[in-house]
């Protein structure tokens, strides 16, 4: 997940009291009753330092007891649950049976992991993203992305709810006081789009572009990690840089680029952005903080 | 817990799946947001050989790492719940919400950990059994007994809902079907006093009455584990197999007693019922196996 990478970068550069993240919860789903949130656990824990480092998401040295005895009861799973996980998502299921909101919830659990970052999830209403395969029905992004390993030919994204789901009053204030906003470089279609996806989410940001800025996903012609690339081909976009750029004009004024495609600056500034070469790869939490300075600088912070 | 001793020796003389066990869910509770059947369960894991011996509840080599993580989130925690044992839970807690009875439930997990005993909730409906101690309100069962480990006087039981609740048409079966029946050394008024609240068990039981048998939990004057005693006191019960001996006198043909009790032997049989004196100490499971042998004989089966 580039947007974790790229948050422990920002959180060793600034006060993690100033930072503010806008949460995609489209790929939300329930496991064996539990409500998870794998994109919102995955930025408490790794602003919490708890995160497992080996895989990016889940906590360090975790257990999966409840997990095999589950598959005792319900078949061989897809999903991991670590136990000390399981906490989290039972919390998270109670709350919600007990009439809270997933920004109540998200705030009341990174409290308890001492994150002080903001954390906000982009709706406290359902969005489910569905990815279509070439001659398959659509499936929910869990079960294309863990289940099916982000295999085979995508065709088309659906984010079901996101026409009906509002953007939290939390996240839009959060996008309208910021003093700079970056668009991590997460898949712009599944991590990203259904953030933009929300009315008024796009708006808002194109009314403070001076101050956005974006990170390509894409680096030397594809992702670091996970499908991104492969989308971008299947739904008919360059993959490249510049195709990411075409999909953040309107919204930031900024786009920074790995160095290794710097031929892209030119192409990206002619879209009307700002364009920017540097090292992107993230391969530790130093250089990780070495290009949130970068961007943050380049945004005048 | 005397009941699930009684039912590893019955296990070990007769074939399991000529067994049904009609189980108190007056004691179910929940957690975390997750329905426990705390007796359901130790009969399960009892016959399926994986109770943790140590405790008599639980799972055998159990971690607790999810309560760990649990107890971060809400605080300490005073009910133990491990990581394999949640996922029984979960399981349940699931299957409930999606309609199914405790009934059918309770099946299925047997069926899971290869139980060929027939485990019957005494009810699909809500009993919840709450202790009155002296100058304090009434507290459901778990929380006076593992919470506040069943210390102080019991001024009442009261068994709410079972007034509504009715006896499932499985047990009320199995009563009418049985061969044998045999009403454990269990609590008689937390354990016992449940399936017997509810409408029609006394007189099912009554109309059988010749093939029911029940074990004294009260030995010298004391129970080997848990509050009856305590109880039995504290309800102006006489503490002796003689005061548990009055309270099924109408449902039960047979009296057990321990060996050291035989002085009640007359006093017992002028209550109308046969009563036997035996080593009723399930210390081991030749022990239970033989008490269960017994107790079987003197019924005839």
């Amino acid at each position: 997940m580039g947007a974790a990478k790229f948050l422990r970068g920002l959180a060793r550069k600034f006060d993690q009291s100033g930072l503010a993240v806008v949460v995609n919860t489209g790929d939300d789903e329930r496991f064996y009753g539990l409500h998870v949130s794998p994109d919102v656990d995955t930025v408490i824990y790794t602003l919490a330092g708890v995160v497992n480092p080996a895989t990016g998401w889940g906590l360090a040295g975790e257990t999966f007891n409840a997990l095999s005895a589950l598959g005792r009861l319900h078949g061989k799973p897809w999903f991991n649950l670590g136990d000390r996980d399981l906490a989290t998502h039972l919390y998270r299921t109670e709350r919600l049976a007990q009439g809270a909101t997933l920004t109540q919830i998200t705030a009341e659990l990174a409290r308890r992991f001492k994150v002080k970052a903001a954390i906000l999830p982009m709706s406290d209403e359902p969005v489910r993203t569905f990815v279509k395969l070439k001659g398959k029905a659509p499936l929910p992004f869990q079960e294309y992305f863990v289940r099916g390993r982000a295999r085979g030919a995508v065709e088309k994204i659906e984010l079901r709810g996101a026409h009906d789901a509002r953007p939290t009053t939390d996240a839009l204030a959060a996008i309208k006081r910021a003093r700079a906003i970056v668009i991590a470089p997460s898949n712009p279609f599944v991590s990203i789009g259904p953030i933009l996806a929300l009315a008024g989410v796009r708006e808002a940001l194109a009314a403070v572009r001076d101050r956005v800025a974006a990170i390509s996903p894409i680096v030397g012609g594809k992702t670091i990690k996970g499908p991104a690339d492969k989308m971008m081909r299947g739904l008919g976009h360059e993959v490249s840089p510049l195709g990411v750029a075409r999909l953040y004009r309107e919204i930031a004024s900024l786009f920074v680029i790995d160095v290794v495609d710097h031929r892209y600056l030119e192409p990206i500034r002619a879209l009307g952005m700002r364009a920017i070469a540097t090292d992107t790869i993230m391969s530790d939490p130093d250089r990780a903080a070495a290009l949130a300075t970068v961007v943050s600088r380049a945004l005048s912070v």
